[in-house]
C-alpha cells in the first residue's frame, strides 16, 4: 500500500474541538431529573475485624434514600467480577466480618445531595478490632504471615520455598537453565524492587445508573469498554445482558483502569434500592484508596552468560504486591522477552496484601518486568565491556513481521549512539521493551450517505485517537476524504460487539472490522457505479469522493450519487458491516534511549532527552502514534523518577492526592523525540499494528542506566528519588 | 410460512411499559444547559401588506438573546422546502413584505424563559395593510380572484374554464370517457365537499437545536422520520447533511404531519444566532394556525352506468384548498381506485387560498376522494335497486397478491350484511378504500450476542408499534423468543438510512431489510453450530433460542454458545445487514361498514357499530393491525361527523382549540370490530403489507349512506352534524 490517500496522513484527532472547547460530555456532566448522589463509607484500617454496623442514625437523616451494607445484600448477588485482562477478582461488595485495607467499602449511601450522602456517612457507627497489616509482599509470603483470606493454603515455590498468601502463580520453564548457568563464563543476579504506580487518570472513576420498573438497567459511565461494563454488571448483578445497556461517555483517561467493577455496580445497587437515578463519582484520595493501581514488584533475576555476550540462561522468581486482588504474575515471563535466550527458569507470585486491589496499567506488568530485565542487562553489558546497544542486537532474535533490531538501531542512529557526548554528572541510558497486540471480537458498520459522505458505527470507546484511525481506514477503502466520515459509537444496546479499549488491539482489531465493513461498500460502489458509467467494474478509480474510469478521469460520478441511485436500486442503500477476532496478531518493539543529568549534591535527576523508536507496522496517523509514544514514554520514565504509591507500616497510604503523589507536568520533561519503523504486518489493517502498550515498558530501566553512566551508581529500587540517588552516593563514596 | 413461531403472535408493544409509566423521554423533556426558549410573533390576518417591523422595543427586554426575522436573515439561506410525500413547498422562513394566512410568522424571539420571549413578541410593533382574502377555493380560482402569490399564471383548467391561484394540477385520462357517457344508461354528477381537519397528534411540533462552534448541528425533534428532517435542515439551511445530526426522540403521534420544517429550522436559527441551545414547543393555537393539517376537498363527480350496473366512464373535476402551499390533487384519480372502469377523465388542482399550508394527513387525500367516489356509488345502487356490497363486488378488478373482493366480502358476513336489521332511524353504511405500500430506501443492522440475544439496530421512528414488528421479524428469522430481541433506534450520525415512519411502507420496506439482516446472522449461525454439532447445515433447525439437530432435539447448542464460538473464530463476532430498496409493493384495502342512529329531533347522528376488514398481508402482530384498523376507523368517522378546521370569511380560523374542534373519545364511539384478510404479497417480509393508511379511507362515506340508510337524507357535505342533519331533514320534509 505505497499509494494511499488518507492512510499514513497526519490527521487531527476527530474529538479534539469537543475536548478544548469544554463541549465533550462527561459522565458527571449528566442531571437525571430525580437523581441522588451516591457515597462510601470507608475503614480507616488496613485490617481489621468488624464488630458492629450501626447504620441507623445515618438512615435518619432527611434527604438519605437509602444505606446499603454487605447485610442488606443476603438473598442479592453482591459479589464482584472483575475481568480486565484476563484476570477474574472475587470479593463482597462490602466489607462484612473483616476489613482487607485501608479504604475497603463498608457501606454506600444515597441521598439527594453529596454533603447530605457524606453527613450520613460520617454517622455509621462501626466497631473494629484492628489486626496487624501485610503491607510488604516480602512478609506476606512468610511462614509466620498472618493469613488474608481465608481457606488461603500455602505453596511450596520454585525456589523450595513455601510461600503463604499465594493467589496465583505463573511458571515458564524452557531448556535446562542449571545447564545454561553451567556454560556461563558469568552469571549476574540482582534484586529489582518496584513500587505500585496509579494511573492517575484525570478524571475519576464515575458511573450514573438508572433501574426501570422492570428491573432494567441504564448505566451511563467512563469505560474502556461498555460491552466489559455490561458483562461485568450482568455477573454482579445476575441480570441478563440484554437487560443492562451501558452507555460510554467520553473519558478523561483510563490506562487500564476503566473497565468497571469500581463504582457502577454501587450505582445500580442504590439505584435499584431507591428507585431513582443514582450517580457516584470518586474523589482523588478515593482514586488512591479504593481504585485498581499497578501492582508492585519484588524480582530477583540471575543470568548467565558468555564472555562474548551472548546469554545463555535466565531464571526470575518474582513477588508481585497485588493487594487483596489482582494479577501480575502472568507479566513475569517478559524476562525472556524478544531475546534469544536457550535456557529460562521463571516462576511469578500474585501475592496478597492489605492494599487495595490492582488491576491492569497500560502493559499491565511490563513496566516492572522490563526494568528488573533490562536494567540487569545493561548492568551486565557494562561488565562485559560491551555497548548496551550492541549487546542487545547480539542476543535478540528475528521477529515475524516485527524488525526488533531495526528499531534500536534506528534510535540509536537518532541520537548518533555510538558518538555520544555527555557533560558532568550527565549519563545516558538505553532500554526497549515489547508487545503483542490483542485480537478480540470486533464488528463495524458502515454505511455510504447520499451526500457521499461515510458513516462508521460500532461499540468502540475512544481513548487515544481511534476514532480518527477509523475514519481513516474507512476514507482510504471508499476513496472519500476523511472531513466526509464521521465516527459515532452506539451503547451496548444499539452497537455490534466491540474489543475492550485497551490491550493495543484497537486499531488492529475494530480496523479490521472498518475496513471490511468499507470493503463491503466499496463492493457495492464498484458494482453500481460500473453501471452507470457504463465501464467494467475493474477500471473503476475511487478517490477525492468520485468514482472515475481509470484513464478517463472525466468519465466520472460522485460517490453521492452512486449512493442516491443505490437507494433507488433492489439491492438498497449502501452499507457494510466488518467482523473480526482471533486472527494472529502482531508483535511490536519499542526503543528508549534517554539522557539525564545527576545533582550530586541533591539527588535530584533531571532529563535531557528523551528519544523512543517504535516499530508500529504502518502508522495509520503518525501524529496519533507520536502522542501514544510520547505518553508513553512519560509515565515510564515517570515510574522511575517519580511515581509511588507509599504506605505506612500499618497499611494506611502516606500519599493519597495529586500534592504528595508526584505526577509529572511538562516543567519536569524535555520535549519527546519519536522515530517510527514501519514494519508492516499481514494481518494489520494496512499493516498497522497496535502501538498503545510498548512505550511505556523501557522508561525504569532506560533512566536507570542514564543514572549509573551519570555517577556511577547502580540502582535497585524505583523511582530513583532525590534521597536514593542521595543515599547510593553516600554509599558510593563510602566504598561500598 | 404456515410454521411460524413468533411471526403472527399477539405481541405487546415494546414500548408499552415506559409509555405507560410516563419514563418515555419526549422532546419537551429536555433541559440543556444554557437552554433558550423560541417563540414567535404571527399575522393576526389572513392577508395584509406588512408596512413596517419593529423590533427594537423587543429586543431591549432583559433575558431576550434574538429577534429574528426576514430582513435579519438577509444573506442566509431561508427558505423552506418540505418534501414530505413528494410535494415540495417553497416558502420564506417569515413573511417579510405581505402575510399570506393568519398565524404565519413574522418574527421569532429567544429568550431565557418562555414568558420572556411571549413578552418581548409582544412588544413588536408592526403595521399592516388588511387585503381581502381567499376562504373558499371556488372563489380562489375565479378570474376577479386576488392573486396568493406572486408571478402566478392563470391555468385553463380541464372543463375548458380559466383558473386562478392554482399551484400544481394532476390529470388522469384512460379510454373515451365521452363514448363512455354516451353508451351509459344512466348518468349521476354530484359535487361533493370536505374541509380541512387536523392531524390532532397529542404532542404539539417540538424540536431543541444546539449549534457547536464549528457550526455542527444537533437537532432533537419529535419526527417521522429523522432523515427527512435532516435532509430538510440542509436543505433551507445550506448546511452538508453529515454536519447535521437529527435525534428522533419518543413522538407523540405524527399522523404524516412530523417530517419537520414546522419548528425544527427555526430553533436551529435561534441557535445559530445566539450560540446557545434553542427549544421551540408549539401551543395547540398554533398547531391549528401554522401547521400541515390535511387539505379541503371541493369535488364534482360524473358517473355512467349500465343499467346492470357496470360502471363504463367516470369524470372528476377537482379543487383542492391547500391553502398558501401543499398538495392534494395527486390524489384525485383514487375516484378509479380498485374497480374496473374503461373510461377515466379526472383533472385534480392545488388551489391556492389564505390559509395556512398543508401537508400528509394519513393517506394523504384518501378520506377526502374517497368520500366523493364512494358517497357517489352508494348513491348510484341505491338508485338501480343493486346492494351497494354487490354493485362493489360486480366492479371490484382483480388485485395482484391482494383480494378486494374477498375482504368486502368478510366485514359484510361479520355483520350478516345481506340479513341486516335495523330499528327505528337506524341505517347501515358501507365503503371501501385502497393504498398502495411505499417502497423507499431502509438498512438495518442485526447482531446476534454472546447470551443469545439479538439486537436489531436501525435509524427507524416507531410511531405505531414497528419496533415490535421488527422484533417479531429478527426473532422468527433466527430463532430466537422474541423477549430475547432488542430493537434500538441511533440518530442520523450513527444509523443507516431508514424510510420515513409513513405511507404504509415500515414493515414492508425495513421489515424486508431486518429480514435480510437476520437472515445474515441466521447463516452464520447454522455455518458455525454445524460444526459445533457436527453436523450437516441442512439438517439443523434453529428454535427456541438454540440450533438443534433435526430429529436428534438432544445435539443441540444454544445460540448463545454459537456467539461466544463466532466471537473466537477469524469470521469474528456474528452480525449481519439488510438494505432494501424499491421493490414492487403490495396493495391493500379495507372495507369498513357502520350502523348509525340518527336523532330526527336533533340531527345528533351516533355510531352503533363498526367494523372494519383489511387485507393486511399476513399480519406480523395481529394485536398491532388492529390498533391500526381501529385507530384509521375512529379518524376516519370523525372526518365525517365531527371534525372540521373552521373559518371566517376574513381567513381568521373560528376555532383553533380543543374545546371548539371536536375531537371524539371513547364515549363518542362503540367498540370497533376488525375483520383480518390475509393475503400475502411476495414481496413483504413473511408476506406482510404496510397497514397504516386504508383504514382511515372509507369513514366518510360509509357514515353518509349510513345515515342515508336511517332517514332518507343524501348529505353532500361533510362533516354531517346535527345542524346540516337537521337542514337536509328539513329541506327533505319541504319536499325538496
Amino acid at each position: 500500500m505505497t499509494d494511499t490517500a488518507v492512510i499514513g496522513q497526519r490527521v487531527p484527532r476527530l474529538d479534539a474541538l469537543d475536548k478544548v472547547t469544554g463541549r465533550a460530555k462527561y459522565t458527571s456532566d449528566l442531571k437525571l431529573s430525580g437523581m441522588l448522589y451516591g457515597t462510601f463509607l470507608r475503614s480507616p484500617h488496613a485490617h481489621a475485624i468488624i464488630k458492629r454496623i450501626d447504620t441507623s442514625k445515618a438512615e435518619a437523616v432527611p434527604g438519605v434514600k437509602a444505606v446499603l451494607t454487605q447485610a442488606k445484600l443476603a438473598g442479592k448477588v453482591a459479589k464482584l467480577v472483575d475481568e480486565a485482562h484476563g484476570t477474574t477478582m472475587d470479593f463482597l461488595a462490602f466489607a462484612d466480618t473483616k476489613v482487607k485495607y485501608q479504604g475497603e467499602k463498608i457501606a454506600a449511601v444515597a441521598a439527594i445531595s453529596r454533603d447530605i450522602a457524606e453527613e450520613a456517612v460520617r454517622l455509621i457507627e462501626v466497631e473494629y478490632e484492628v489486626l496487624p497489616a501485610l503491607v510488604d509482599s516480602r512478609d506476606a509470603v512468610r511462614s509466620d504471615a498472618p493469613i488474608i483470606h481465608e481457606g488461603e493454603k500455602p505453596v511450596k515455590a520454585a525456589n523450595g520455598e513455601t510461600l503463604r498468601n499465594v493467589l496465583r502463580s505463573t511458571d515458564r520453564v524452557e531448556g535446562d537453565v542449571a545447564e545454561g548457568f553451567a556454560q556461563s563464563d558469568r552469571i549476574f543476579e540482582d534484586t529489582y524492587i518496584v513500587p505500585r504506580a496509579h494511573q492517575s487518570y484525570i478524571e475519576p472513576q464515575v458511573a450514573v445508573a438508572e433501574v426501570d420498573p422492570s428491573g432494567k438497567v441504564t448505566c451511563w459511565t467512563s469505560t474502556q469498554s461498555i460491552f466489559g461494563v455490561r458483562n461485568n454488571l450482568s455477573r454482579c448483578l445476575d441480570i441478563p445482558p440484554h437487560k443492562i445497556n451501558v452507555i460510554g461517555m467520553t473519558i478523561g483517561g483510563g490506562f487500564g483502569a476503566k473497565f468497571g467493577g469500581v463504582v457502577d455496580v454501587y450505582a445500580v445497587l442504590l439505584a435499584q434500592l431507591t428507585g431513582h437515578p443514582v450517580k457516584i463519582v470518586y474523589t482523588r484520595e478515593e482514586e488512591f484508596l479504593d481504585a485498581r493501581p499497578a501492582p508492585g514488584l519484588v524480582m530477583t533475576i540471575k543470568t548467565g552468560v558468555r564472555k562474548d555476550g551472548k546469554i545463555l540462561a535466565r531464571q526470575a522468581f518474582a513477588l508481585w504486591d497485588v493487594g487483596v486482588q489482582g494479577s501480575g504474575s502472568w507479566a513475569t515471563p517478559r524476562v525472556k522477552g524478544v531475546y534469544d535466550i536457550p535456557n529460562i527458569d521463571v516462576h511469578g507470585y500474585d501475592i496478597a496484601t492489605n492494599k487495595p486491589p490492582t488491576g491492569a496499567y497500560r502493559a499491565p506488568g511490563g513496566p516492572q518486568a522490563s526494568f528488573a530485565s533490562e536494567a540487569q542487562l545493561n548492568k551486565i553489558a557494562n561488565a562485559l565491556g560491551i555497548d548496551p546497544v550492541d549487546f542487545r542486537l547480539l542476543n535478540m532474535r528475528e521477529g515475524r513481521e516485527v524488525d526488533f533490531k531495526q528499531t534500536i538501531r534506528k534510535v540509536a542512529e537518532k541520537v548518533d549512539w555510538w558518538n555520544r557526548e555527555k557533560g558532568p554528572n550527565e549519563g545516558w541510558g538505553v532500554a526497549i521493551g515489547e508487545w503483542t497486540n490483542g485480537n478480540g471480537p470486533s464488528s463495524a458498520v458502515c454505511t455510504l450517505q447520499e451526500d457521499g459522505s461515510v458513516k462508521v458505527f460500532s461499540g468502540l470507546m475512544d481513548i487515544t485517537g481511534t476514532d480518527t484511525a477509523m475514519a481513516q481506514i474507512a476514507a482510504e477503502v471508499v476513496g472519500v476524504s476523511v472531513d466526509r466520515v464521521a465516527v459515532t459509537r452506539g451503547d451496548t444496546n444499539s452497537a455490534p460487539i466491540a474489543v475492550a479499549s485497551g490491550g493495543s488491539q484497537v486499531t488492529f482489531s475494530m480496523g479490521n472490522a472498518v475496513r471490511r465493513a468499507a470493503v463491503e461498500i466499496r463492493e457495492r460502489v464498484v458494482e453500481i457505479a460500473a453501471d452507470l458509467l457504463e465501464a467494467r467494474p475493474d477500471d473503476l478509480d475511487l478517490r477525492d469522493n468520485k468514482v472515475s474510469v481509470k484513464g478517463a478521469p472525466d468519465r466520472a460520478v460522485t460517490l453521492g450519487d452512486v449512493a442516491k441511485a443505490a437507494s433507488k436500486s433492489k439491492g438498497g442503500p449502501i452499507s457494510g458491516k466488518g467482523s473480526f477476532a482471533n486472527e494472529p496478531s502482531a508483535t511490536t518493539i519499542a526503543a528508549l534511549i534517554v539522557k539525564a543529568e545527576v545533582d550530586p549534591i541533591t539527588g535530584k535527576v533531571t532529563l535531557r532527552r528523551i528519544v523512543q523508536s517504535l516499530d508500529c507496522g504502518k502508522a495509520i496517523n503518525p501524529m496519533a502514534v507520536e502522542g501514544q509514544m510520547e505518553g508513553g514514554a512519560v509515565q515510564g520514565v515517570a515510574w522511575g523518577l517519580w511515581e509511588q504509591m507509599a504506605y505506612a507500616p500499618d497499611g494506611r497510604m502516606l500519599n493519597p492526592g495529586f500534592l504528595d503523589y508526584h505526577l509529572p507536568t511538562a516543567a519536569d520533561l524535555p520535549a519527546i523525540e519519536t522515530v517510527l519503523v514501519e514494519i508492516p504486518t499481514d494481518n494489520g489493517p494496512f499493516g498497522a499494528k497496535g502501538v498503545g502498550e510498548p512505550p511505556i515498558t523501557p522508561g525504569i530501566a532506560a533512566l536507570q542506566l542514564a543514572i549509573a553512566d551519570a555517577v556511577g551508581i547502580d540502582l535497585h529500587q524505583a523511582p530513583f528519588t532525590p534521597e536514593r540517588v542521595r543515599a547510593a552516593l553516600r554509599e558510593k563514596a563510602n566504598g561500598n
